[in-house]
């Protein structure tokens, strides 16, 4: 039988989920849960009903796994405990900082209900922090270094576009490639941010704005830019249509170290990397794979919060046991 | 309380496994077991004793996960559904072909025992395994691609040397950087193994053996060397002493797909690898981060026969659930 799926949200990651779920066979959207006017919502699943938000508890019972797909700084913090109360559920918080009191309220809410819930899945927090755990579990003398990039950060971008005279920005963080040449060749000191990103803008002005102050309110702009060596580039709104439409991303988790005895070291590098054109698409598949683990887990009876630390791997593949150990490993 | 380990097998592997414990504090060797005459070993944990081999049923009680350090071809097979009787075991067996048959071994002895054994762990098998099922549960629609080196197979190795005339040989699998790079830049075709690997052999001749014979036996060898672009250069003893006594290895798992809608699709490259200065160290640091989430398992109650697949990373750190959501998701 199909995992059950409900999206709540349907911006990018919400249409994200909703494709990687028609990838899989295994799994079927059964409803799109939306704050607007679920009249005005077309979605591309033809068996799927678009519901308020509003009614998500008629659908306790017909759903295995919800995917929160909003926003990490005021929907998940909300919507997670909230709707851990009737499914169990999987998000992409991705404040950082934020984690520890996040799976706090989700954990409590989860285990009063009975549901599992995990958060912080997607690739940062997610996929590379399996790559952080892993090898520095193996490679245990050593250091982490991650590069994000060549990408569009949203909140950068953002940052711009709140300036003055400014109509549209994009933001590409990009990794410093002579910095990943010496990680990767070995070198394991400290390197600060000017060292290791650059921050490429493409800003779009209103009519009359001036652009030298545009590009030194941009460059200053204290941990946003000053940090980093930034380049403005202005260009038209058909360049930025053009061009810019995408949202690119990707990165690297090295971890450089040493193995063997401490007298006689040798040296270690292990390396992860992404590159995606599309970083909501990507992400909502790394949701919709642990969706599934998700379900699969709560089957067995697990409840309360998680994270990519507490799943085993098998649970992400529609593959049964014989057939992973027989193809995969 | 430390987790008390046993090693049996005091080869490259069991010294690997023997440094990796001595890099981590919650770890602690308590005996290496081997075939050979106790007496004749001396190993560099002051605390641990040498036992034979044939005593290592008195150290059930003594020892919570056992690190089976043998070869797969004939070693590990008896081994370890062997130590399952008595012990929680780990091995690193890496006969691909006939993972499926040893896991059913060694699954009915570890049931029967109430012990819990973990085969094939290591680099590949191991952590390239887990590289293709996170890759192709996210990446649903896309390839693997698996390039090893470069690295010394010890498997070529010994097939040279196996030749007459061949006083000893080192073989080195190199991984061909223009299909890496195609890959890298999204092609997504099959590739034949001349066009994934090279062969470089190192080869020292026997007094009067005949250099063209040799090269020309090399080439030729079915499997081993003759569907590869295979180069064989003569060298001296001492070259060979010199420039050849390490075991470097690594290699790259990529799997190249789409996300996105059907219609729509847009490209993602997954990519992981490793670089390592020292194969069978790095492998036994692997081994002995899995021995210490088989302690954990096990204590949990868990038994039978796993694999990389069926353990949660959280239990291969050191580091406790509530600093790994700080410090690492």
């Amino acid at each position: 039988m199909s995992i059950r799926v409900g999206i709540l949200g349907y911006g990018n990651i919400g249409r994200g989920a909703e494709a990687a779920i028609s990838r899989c066979e295994d799994m079927e959207l059964v409803a799109v849960f939306t704050r607007r006017d679920p009249a005005s919502l077309t979605i591309k699943t033809p068996t799927a009903q678009v519901v308020s938000a509003d009614d998500m508890e008629a659908w306790t019972d017909k759903i295995d796994v919800l995917i929160n797909c909003g926003g990490s700084a005021t929907d998940l913090p909300v919507q997670t405990p909230k709707s851990a109360a009737c499914f169990n559920v999987v998000d992409s918080f991705d404040n950082h900082a934020h984690i520890p009191e996040h799976f706090a309220v989700v954990d409590k809410a989860a285990m009063e209900s009975g549901k599992l819930a995990m958060i912080s899945c997607g690739w940062d927090p997610g996929l590379f922090s399996l790559a952080r755990i892993f090898s520095s579990s193996i490679i245990t003398d050593g250091r982490h270094y991650t590069f994000w990039g060549r990408g569009v950060s949203q909140g950068h971008s953002d940052a711009i576009r709140r300036i003055p005279g400014v109509k549209d920005a994009r933001q590409y963080t990009v990794p410093v490639e002579e910095t990943l040449a010496a990680v990767r060749a070995g070198e394991t000191g400290e390197f600060t941010a000017r060292q290791m990103h650059t921050r490429e803008c493409f800003v779009v002005l209103e009519d009359g704005a001036d652009a030298a102050e545009v590009e030194k309110k941009i460059k200053t702009m204290p941990n946003y830019f000053e940090p980093y060596d930034t380049t403005v580039t202005f260009i038209t709104e058909e360049e930025m249509a053009r061009d810019h439409a995408g949202l690119p991303h990707g990165g690297f988790v090295l971890r450089s170290g040493e193995v063997g005895y401490k007298d006689a070291p040798h040296k270690a590098l292990f390396e992860f990397s992404l590159s995606l054109e599309s970083n909501p698409e990507f992400t909502s598949s790394v949701l919709v794979a642990y969706a599934r683990a998700v379900a699969r887990l709560a089957a067995e009876g697990r409840k309360g919060c998680i994270s990519v630390f507490d799943i085993a791997p098998a649970y992400l593949s529609p593959l049964s046991a014989d057939e992973l150990r027989a193809h995969m490993l």
